[in-house]
């Protein structure tokens, strides 16, 4: 399923939820990711996610789509993808 | 359409931004936003949008996506929106 993950931790674990969520998911911007994810790797990355968080102050929000052709991205001003990305 | 709008913009401006997003969608989290949009308010913020932003450094994206009922929203951790958007 197409997935947009955004998370807002304490700055002292940013560091970790970036290199977790990458290992899953395509930075986007900021704190904001999106890809294809099935829903194992789904959980997998929730469980993964509350070993690193405080989840009494953390948050990670998951947006989920079974259908990425229903959802439409644009971006105003600069998009800060990296291109190798794309490559 | 429903839709979910994240900007990433330099400090001095993140306060007009987040003014502007109030006023045409619910804030989530951080400098994420959600809610049910037209075609045209849409059209209206992002027009608002770029007065405000340096379209050079700055960046806002734009997730939508027609049928609100297939967009699935998980928090993990802390809940951030404010109760009484719920009144």
């Amino acid at each position: 399923m197409y997935v947009i993950a955004v998370y807002d931790v304490a700055s002292e674990r940013t560091g970790k939820m970036l290199r977790l969520c990458r290992q899953y998911l395509h930075w986007i911007q900021n704190s904001v990711f999106e890809g294809e994810l099935s829903a194992v790797r789904l959980k997998e990355l929730e469980f993964e996610a509350e070993q690193i968080m405080d989840l009494s102050y953390d948050s990670l929000i998951i947006f989920t789509n079974t259908h990425v052709h229903r959802v439409e991205k644009r971006i105003v001003g600069v998009n800060k993808q990296p291109i190798d990305q794309f490559l």
